[in-house]
């Protein structure tokens, strides 16, 4: 008699936020049924595809779909994490005026030490060129927002699904046509005023839908966590050494990731010594940095 | 009949690296006497203090003590954490072009994403005109290493203690000559050549021997940590809140202190709303993020 | 009778180096036929479209075509002139290391100020991932050069015609294999490795042939010259202000170009006062900058 | 018998833009007794001294003078000259929020494409950190200006004499009181608010009041032009080739001065090939643009 596939499997890996949240709750309510190795906090996929990523595709994205001149342009960018973050300097790099919004202090306060301008979306709706989502939340810009907006202001959405656009909002609001300029860009006519907006890829992440996503190098580094994480599964799946639980994949793999990676890019690592290594209680062969480092 | 210390004190608060890692000792020997709050692992104190207090103040020695020019030159900085990260940073945004030396494949890799170049200090010593170490560790410029380096090149630390650079071997380097071109700027030279290096603050922390450290805004950051962290023990000396341990700054309260610090830059947050808040499952006035998040 | 054409007009602009030089030299063999006006060497034209449309244009084509990670990339961008800058800083803030090579001592030292390195292809044709043309003459990278490059390495113009690269090496090289990976993205095979390089838009300018060209914004600045100077050339058609002779377009029409476009961003221009004419000696309406300004 | 000095001079050459402009003015009144070479216009003083000096300069002067984080400060740049194009990239760089105000439409639209705010100084004054003025202008912040400004606002200037700022309105402000805070660095205080400003170097130029001027580099270049000019005039003394008239020196001068500087910064330059020049109509050894090439 064929096994269900739920003893077959010996875990799984994940690595996607909304994944990952889906697994602790699994684990808190008791139904994991097998061990999970949550990669999506890697240093190596969070700090490197979601910021260093998006530095890439988000004005690839833009450029793609609009041809659209960033530099000299006001960009709005909605949160100010790893996704937000590579967001606002890809902008600020292009030669546009960057302002962020944020709730958390902390992260606007890093923004503001960037040079950025930390306001709210009501302050500056009726001047930005380019609104940017990026906060893995809900009704970031709606379409109240939108009206107000400049004739062919550009509004893009980057973090999450499309609800952080209010594209139930848009779709919905009495009379408005939608022009299709070209696949995965439209334009938003509202017929108070008959301007509009132009909306990319539908709400939905615009380094998707209107570009190729991010390149291989970086996803690279988050495929790499992946792989890594099923042989780790693998190889220890009678050690007893993973439980019905979710874990972070350790911290010498992480660094793994990494070091798999220099060399392409002609990278030569320093080495520690052994009294080095005992001065700052590590092994010479790392890990060199504790759980709580943030990098 | 007076009580000793020990017994009047409710608390500690320690905000430097290493008289953290000392307090853990403590609690792991089980020899600390009273609770502990490490400050140095709040984010608002590592990750601004660290990195952009020596953005700051990296620059600033360099300028106050040699007046040299940075843009054109070859800059290393030893060490990609928080502290290296803000000194490359510096010194790029300033026109140099900068070489990163580094052990942890991770940081490796981000200083890498930046455009810096990862390469030894042997690769690099004959050449380079700026060496900066920011590792916390020891040995990181030997004696035979500024015996290699070009004359008048520039060495100082901006990390830990005088034995980041190998002064000890420096001053015991036979027929070796310290010429004091003002307090804090010595040129050194070797005896087998008649050149010599420049080494600001006799290896230890430049920006405070050839400047004036860090500036207020990003110390009251750090500062604010301590205070909070002193009231909070202080207002929970008897509630049993906190037992003979080290604590890191509660989330709240770190983010406490970056919130205290936005009006003098003229940002204003945005306010999450109860359906926003329970969509990504936090308090509407916070605490944001998970402990692990990396900001 | 049908008057012949070039009775008829009463003038033409130029706005390319090429047709540029073309002019020049028909005034001096006393060929040219009517008035000219070179709109080329505007400042709104060649500190705009050269400079900040390549910034735009080089990345957009190099992710089109290529979907490559810059950051952490080797980029040779040869020839720092206005195309040049506006290359090597585009690369430089996508996070790739850049190389200059220049011939002219003055744009090499600019380079160098940006903490560019400068060197000649020879010392970096066999590290480089991408390599950028940008000098308006012939022979930069020759078939020899492209043989010593790694595999896949990037190789692109920006700057003239197909022979900065030199296409027609490559297509006569002995055994050679072109694949075509899409229209206008060529993989170049050289029989002795069976490695190749991957060449842009056949040689010809990679912005136009991968990407859109330049951003609408910047070529407005560009036609504003060209519709200015038409305008100067038929209201002056019968003044005898210009003669059969090449002109720049005048500083004081230079200047309104400007701010035309001025407003779109939002920008709010100064007003001089009389008496602050007077004491730097211009015009309060301008023109504001002697001919030789720089900009 | 004594000769004149005026018999004995073969010539001037002259530097700062306040001295050529005389010389002009000498020459139009045929009141000038010799050749003058302005080397003020050479490239390598006026694109290199100016732009990248002041880059260095300013940071270093208001760290030096007032120890004040940049990072996330609003800085108000007034003019966007050589010199203000290297305060606000400096400022920039060093993570404050850049304003420009400037009255030339060009140089504003460059300002644009670089990120940065164009705006008036009325529309700044109220909430901005840091001024700076740049313009070699008069009356450009005036005591009126100067009333309205934030407590501890920072004014300085690093452009041309002390009537940039009106300090003369400012000292005779009725109640005005100063508090020099220490040498170069004064408080002034209104009457009306008890509240006041911190003006650097009496209104004049502040790198050289508040910090040691221009880096050595950098004034080599700018000195190179002095010598060379000299040796020219003082071989050409009998030759006829420069009359009682003001010159620029020659570009291949120019030239000789960048290359000169080279190899202190590891640069290598690339020889052009006959053929190359020929295509290009230049010389092999340069020089290699024409007069009126803007860099």
């Amino acid at each position: 008699m064929r096994k269900l596939m739920k003893e077959r499997l010996v875990g799984v890996s994940e690595e996607t936020t909304t994944g990952v949240k889906r697994l602790y709750q699994m684990q808190a309510n008791g139904t994991l049924l097998f061990p999970a190795i949550n990669v999506n906090d890697s240093v190596t996929k969070s700090k490197f595809d979601n910021l260093y990523g998006c530095r890439h595709s988000l004005p690839d994205g833009l450029m793609r779909a609009t041809d659209v001149m960033i530099a000299g342009k006001v960009g709005v960018v909605c949160g100010y994490g790893d996704v937000g973050k590579g967001c606002a300097v890809a902008l600020k790099q292009a030669g546009a005026r960057v302002i962020v919004t944020e709730i958390d202090p902390i992260c606007a306060l890093q923004a503001l030490m960037e040079g950025f301008q930390v306001l709210t979306l009501e302050d500056v709706v009726s001047y930005a060129d380019i609104f940017v989502t990026t906060t893995g939340n809900k009704d970031i810009i709606m379409v109240d927002d939108m009206k107000k907006m400049k004739n062919n202001a550009i509004v893009c959405n980057i973090g999450h699904f499309d609800n952080e656009i209010d594209m139930s909002g848009l779709e919905n609001y009495p009379g408005v046509k939608r022009i299709t300029i070209k696949p995965q860009t439209d334009r938003w006519l509202f017929p108070e005023t008959n301007t509009g907006i132009i909306v990319l890829a539908e709400g939905r992440l615009m380094n998707l839908g209107c570009a190729t996503g991010h390149p291989s190098f970086v996803m690279s580094c988050s495929f790499t966590n992946q792989v890594i994480a099923q042989l780790e599964l693998w190889n220890e799946r009678k050690s007893g050494k993973y439980e019905k639980k979710v874990y972070v994949l350790p911290k010498h793999l992480d660094e793994k990731v990494a070091a798999l990676h220099l060399g392409k890019l002609g990278a030569k690592l320093t080495k520690l010594s052994q009294s080095q290594a005992d001065y700052i209680s590590v092994p010479v062969e790392g890990p060199y940095k504790p759980a709580h480092y943030r990098y």
